[in-house]
């Protein structure tokens, strides 16, 4: 068994030593997730260049029984990207590994390395009058490989998907060190097992994605926005049917926050100006999008709020006048998990339950957590179209300083979000993914055999157990 | 070990004396592949009524050592669907289990059980201003459940996406007879691996599917078609690379055929009318949709193609002036199988090879096929903006009347495709699938590691091979 320093050695020559972080150098920033709740050590953290050296590495380290963590941008909400505390681990950083390999204004395809920051892929399909539509707060500093491997939400899925349904192609590191090529951009592919969908979601868990091929789209050339204010939850449905009816595919994003959400907002981030009278309990951002030049959308969105208004479903609603005043609307959105965040120790969940549900879900869950737990500031906000609402549970910060002092309260309300979300039909995990922090909670909502089928595949892949060990699921029970 | 007549009796128990067809009686038109070309026996065929008693037989099966051979519409291409000549099969058919579970306008879904036909999935969503965008040639007969096996294409692919794409849920009778219910209808979910993907485009090797929810859209409610004479198949490409810079997401079908395709209609198909001079290459069918009720595509279509025609890049163009004339025009499209399959004996081709790389494809391909077999007759149909071109090959019935006459000929040509599909980038199977026909096909253009990871998926699934066994893989090597 080679010592730390050997190791350390050993992947110098791999990848050269000014690529090599060794225990005692400057680590820190890649053993610690982005909320600041796990901290892990690894004998190195070793910054990649190319696909052969990955696959070098990883060969280095299934001989020698080395964990290997996969970390994106480390903008992950559950610490799947953080090594673990225990037993010996290298972090892999793919950063170096962010080139643009090609772009097709004609296939709509583009190919990029896993380093790549999603934001500078937005960019390059701009560039050639395309949409790379995935979109999310962490943009400018979150990597593709990430997304990829987290299967990545964001504001976009109800028109384009989510990061699954984006991905044509993939390369990907085994665990035994081989790639696998399924990077071909093609639309159409039913040449037996399509092999690149076990990586998308696994977490890094079965293999290490090195390259992918991504969907273009026609670039949105019109669009306008609106924010709503409504009586009730029930109403954003209702709505939601009525734009599905008319305005069809031209439906965008449809964004909800409650009251409380942008109240902490307000409280909590400077320079978000909140241009409107905090009194009914949800609020709406609808955007509509077409990709022809010109087209007026201004005119089938006043018709829908319009009489929606007049009925009495929606309280109010201001349509933007400007890209300016869209801008601001959506700034709203983009801060809700800064302003949580600072607004006190956050036990936050990502369910998505059936559309039909989410009204009740909301009421259910968030009386259930006032019940039981007073003190917290229940707040919320989501995807409505997509079923997906975030329930924050935001604690003092007096009270509960770190993790350590959550865990007893944050355990309870986790089982009452979980409670309803089963009760509901949903799934605890709709964007985040599953990491550390959630484990043992798919452990206890999904149905036994599913979970076993998923141990099943990640032993037949990584019979060693080597990738990104401990992340998604618990270990098994002996 | 259950003789035929005991095991049949105990099938007959689990659903019931009128759904086992014992051998010897009426079981020919399953025991035959669409073509004709693959014919097999079971010691019964039974029609199953519910998920219960699907997992109740593939018990019994498991505990018999019985092979299984799920059955759709029988309409594939690739004899996935024929049980073998050899050892003790039975077919199982669904058509029973057709029942429309729940419709939701709302969060555009549809979940529907394995045996509705395509088309009435298509009524389902239109009954509620909905679309299922799935459209094949096949679709008044063959099963949804068969579609998702195949990962069916069709025409709308380059809008909608292929079948994967729709498919939001599915529930799954897996080889040990357990119920995997991976249905929730939800746009988002990171909650683990995502095991339906497992079964969608495996051909009933992994699990039989028995349920699936499935995604809804908007209805066009305003569409134009136009036939378009080209020069030239690079004609072709340049024109979609301006549709999408222009129309961009309205673009809704983009068909090609060649000349020689539309002849072999006109002469075999009664009743399909050319209304068009014979004198390209190759026609395309250009056909925007859009969901807004009035929207004029018409004008955006006719710009662009009067532009195309100024320029010289296309010979000619006719925009269909009423929807009769676009069904017409449909009409000749949908009619390239019937058309090509009383043209002689066909050696077909299913290949996507990137866009960039498609006109020299068709040139190869032609060239090379009619080079090594000058007696066959090439003509070609397919999807341009996916890639996706069948190449096929219509032999004389005379010197070729069954298979096994064809069987030297077809190879070659096979070897032709393939090569040329290989060095362009491609696959061999873009919609139809591998089955039976094209799966020595598949082991020589397959990477090895690629291959042995699907051999070993098979096996953790499957362990005694009892699922659609030899299809896909070949038996592995010893």
């Amino acid at each position: 068994m080679l010592t730390d320093t050997a190791l350390a050695g050993s992947l110098a020559g791999i990848v050269g030593q000014a690529h090599v972080i060794a225990a005692g150098g400057d680590q820190e920033p890649y053993l610690v997730d982005w909320r600041g709740r796990y901290h892990g050590r690894a004998v190195a953290v070793v910054k990649l260049g190319s696909t052969a050296e990955v696959a070098a590495v990883v060969r280095l380290c299934a001989a020698e029984g080395i964990a290997l963590v996969p970390q994106g941008g480390n903008t992950g909400m559950c610490g799947a990207a953080t090594p673990p505390a225990e037993g010996r681990s290298i972090v892999l950083r793919l950063d170096r590994m962010n080139r643009i390999r090609a772009v097709s204004p004609l296939a709509n395809s583009i190919t990029v390395e896993a380093g790549c920051i999603l934001q500078r892929i937005q960019e390059a399909a701009a560039e050639v009058d395309r949409l790379f539509p995935l979109s999310l707060g962490a943009e400018g500093s979150c990597q593709i490989g990430g997304n990829i491997a987290t299967n990545a939400g964001g504001t976009a899925v109800l028109r384009y998907g989510p990061t699954r349904e984006l991905v044509l192609g993939l390369e990907v590191v085994l665990p035994d060190g081989t790639v696998l090529d399924r990077l071909q951009g093609l639309r159409k592919n039913a040449s037996g097992y399509d092999l690149k969908q076990l990586f998308i979601g696994s977490e890094g868990t079965l293999g290490i994605i090195t390259a992918a091929s991504l969907k273009l789209f026609a670039r949105p050339k019109a669009s306008a926005l609106a924010l709503v204010a409504l009586p009730e939850m029930e109403a954003a449905l209702r709505l939601l049917e009525r734009l599905r009816g008319t305005v069809g595919d031209r439906l965008g994003s449809l964004e909800a926050m409650s009251r409380g959400q942008i109240e902490v907002i307000a409280e909590h981030v400077p320079d978000v100006a909140i241009p409107f009278a905090l009194d009914c309990p949800w609020y709406l951002l609808v955007e509509l999008t077409d990709t022809l030049a010109g087209t007026d959308l201004r005119t089938p969105l006043e018709a829908v709020l319009g009489a929606a208004l007049e009925e009495g479903l929606i309280a109010d609603a201001i349509l933007a006048g400007s890209e300016a005043q869209a801008a601001a609307l959506w700034r709203i959105r983009h801060s809700v998990s800064e302003g949580s965040k600072r607004a006190g120790y956050v036990v936050s969940h990502d369910s998505a339950v059936p559309l039909e549900r989410q009204a009740v879900f909301v009421r259910n869950t968030e009386r259930r957590i006032l019940a039981a737990v007073p003190q917290a500031r229940v707040v919320m906000h989501g995807h409505i179209g997509d079923g997906n609402i975030h329930v924050l549970a935001i604690l003092d910060r007096d009270r509960t300083p770190d993790a350590a002092a959550a865990a007893p309260v944050a355990q309870r309300i986790n089982e009452i979000v979980d409670d309803e979300t089963a009760a509901q039909g949903g799934v605890i995990s709709a964007e985040h993914g599953i990491g550390l922090s959630n484990r043992d909670r798919l452990a206890r909502v999904t149905a036994p055999g599913d979970l076993d089928l998923m141990r099943r595949i990640k032993a037949l892949l990584d019979p060693q157990g080597l990738l990104n060990p401990g992340k998604i699921l618990l270990p098994a029970p002996r």
